[in-house]
């Protein structure tokens, strides 16, 4: 990175020489070139899995119906319509509102990040303040600088990550306008109780009423076909009626990079045509235009399509196996595709020790939280078991650095 | 429209009420249904034609090959390599910068649309200004708003629309970071001359140093193929370094929806490979993350594809005859699918008239300029002769309104 001064936008420029989880991912991608695959890496959380068969039975036949008939062209900003009477169908069969849902209350977007961005950029004006649970998805502040907000970060109470209610209480004002609610969670993989979440609304609906306007929750949902028996998730959509349900079908299908999610709104929210139509006019003025049509295209058909989870939970399982047998400390993951560990040792002492033993995991500073890392399970099998064998060297030697500080 | 008191982002609450391009046309979509398609509509720039053979067949053999080995997965932000690399080479084939471009000046993006938004965002620092020429692409303005900046409106001089350069050097100062240019443009059709251009780039290069930082060209080139002989197309980028083009695939290969152009940096700009690895961030904390990879996939193969405009000549030599035979005022478009024409009654009569008639076009309002509309000539040859009964009938009216008003 150059260290000239530069006349770029220099809060980015900033940002850029950061942390971040990329950079670990693209450092390592070359390293495991340059070393031979004697690096394992589980820091980023891209599926390694194939899409369904039918993802690409039914490109084909898009393939062929395309050649003779349009079906690319500019479209609504909301996305196809029957794409999104497809998905209103789909969430209204599965009670996910606690009213029927219909196409004018969905916008397809580019992924769940697009989906938050426009969201965002419909809710707030300048310095309005979102609330974050720490630890949270590592670009979730950004969004909410991208739209002139203010971030509001509630430290949580390890070791169970769970919603501090009387901290939100604190923390709402007269300038919230919302809180990001990521369940079952990236990272700690934490699937918030409906109890928790019901308290979480009525002290919502309360505040909406004392600062005189709607506090939003927008619950991002991307991971919620990825839930670990006996745990169950709960969407706060179903019972707060001013909530927004973003998704993306990345983790579902395996399809991250084809950009394909949705934005849903409570039918029941305040003004939620209104909110329909700007979130639609943001999908435009953003840049982002519309999601892309192919995956539009293909979305419907594979609505009926329910997740497997039994390879996530077999890699989630050996893993826990390894880590109580190292003993580290850390809370079963009931959802999603990670584990959220706590450093056993000095962090930079332990970031030594991950370079020597070639494990890539990502640290916890940029999720909001100090003192954990983050490992993501889904990779292939193969993967996660060297994976499990670097674990394993890890907490020998940290037990060795641990014998040695205590004078034995 | 809810006009209840919202809390949502107010800005954009007043734009939705705005008199849009993506309004007129959702209207007359419904309304072409409701009255049985008596209503033309020339208003939006949604290329009609069907991609090329070669864009299907390779979407086929994708399909064959993506159920076995995996292609979809999260990519560095800056798109797939080899992507990035073919497009590298075409562009450097095809001489566009003074000096061969490769992979690492090259960000894949969600369109041009996408690629201006993480351009500016890489830019501009709060308050900075960008200078636009009006008539401008509609969504520049709410682009450079986007990310904090200033829009600095140079007014055109009718009716040749050519570059002011005396307005641009009054304009400039040391708020001044960016100057976009869309040649051939949309919505005047309009080509710069190399002339014209080079006046500009040394009015840049002195400007840049009295003010003591770069200032930057966008050349956005979506219509560069689409240019009508004797006319030919000049990328300010091969003269003027610190220059940055955006590209999209929409109108050379007709896919608009699939949302896949790219950012091509200058490799002589001011910190150019800082300047990337800001575009590829923006990519990411926007909440693009990539250009959808499907697209991505394709793209390579069919970059060696020239661009056939003879359709697109044809339809604008009917309208362009008829439009004169009407006696209305307009510059012959040298390059894009647009024709711009001066209103020849009072703007509110006008519009009587067109809804009279049924004719759908674009006000010139969003455009920032008075007086005019557009009329967009990417319609199948059908819908365009159509088109010209209707202008036809509208010169017809327009001179009796004329003839009453002159007394006769």
């Amino acid at each position: 990175m150059s260290s000239k001064v530069n006349h770029f936008n220099s809060k980015l420029s900033e940002e850029l020489s950061e942390n971040s989880i990329r950079a670990a991912w693209e450092r390592s991608t070359k390293n495991q070139t340059a070393n031979n695959k004697q690096i394992v890496n589980l820091s980023l959380g891209n599926p390694s899995d194939l899409p369904p068969k039918l993802f690409f039975h039914y490109l084909g036949k898009l393939t062929k119906a395309g050649s003779k008939e349009r079906f690319l062209g500019y479209m609504d900003n909301a996305g196809y319509i029957e794409t999104r009477h497809a998905i209103a169908r789909d969430l209204s069969n599965l009670n996910f509102f606690s009213k029927a849902i219909n196409e004018n209350y969905i916008v397809l977007t580019c992924g769940a990040s697009g989906g938050i961005n426009c969201t965002l950029h419909s809710l707030l004006n300048p310095l309005d303040e979102v609330i974050l649970l720490s630890p949270y998805f590592v670009d979730y502040p950004k969004y909410i600088l991208n739209h002139k907000g203010a971030v509001k970060t509630i430290k949580p109470k390890p070791p169970f990550f769970d919603i501090d209610i009387y901290q939100i209480e604190k923390t709402i004002n007269k300038k919230t306008k919302a809180i990001i609610i990521n369940s079952p969670n990236n990272p700690t993989g934490k699937i918030y109780s409906t109890e928790r979440l019901k308290k979480l609304s009525n002290l919502l609906k309360n505040k909406s009423k004392s600062v005189g306007h709607p506090i939003f929750i927008i619950s991002d949902e991307v991971y919620r076909e990825i839930v670990y028996p006996p745990a169950r998730f709960f969407s706060p959509v179903s019972f707060y009626s001013n909530s927004i349900m973003v998704y993306s079908f990345s983790k579902s299908l395996n399809i991250p990079g084809e950009r394909i999610g949705y934005v849903a709104i409570n039918p029941e929210a305040e003004n939620a045509n209104l909110l329909f139509n700007l979130i639609k006019l943001s999908n435009r003025t953003l840049g982002f235009t519309n999601a892309p049509a192919i995956g539009q295209k293909i979305i419907p058909r594979l609505l009926p399509l329910r997740m497997r989870i039994n390879d996530y939970q077999k890699k989630r399982d050996i893993l826990i196996k390894t880590l109580k047998e190292s003993g580290f400390e850390f809370q079963e993951p009931e959802g999603a595709f990670y584990l959220f560990v706590k450093k056993p040792i000095d962090g930079n002492k332990f970031a030594e020790l991950l370079e020597k033993i070639g494990l890539i995991v990502v640290d916890s500073d940029p999720f909001g939280i100090k003192g954990y890392f983050r490992i993501a399970f889904c990779y292939d099998m193969e993967i996660i078991k060297k994976g499990c064998k670097k674990l394993f060297d890890l907490g020998e030697e940290v037990k060795k650095i641990k014998r040695r500080s205590s004078g034995f």
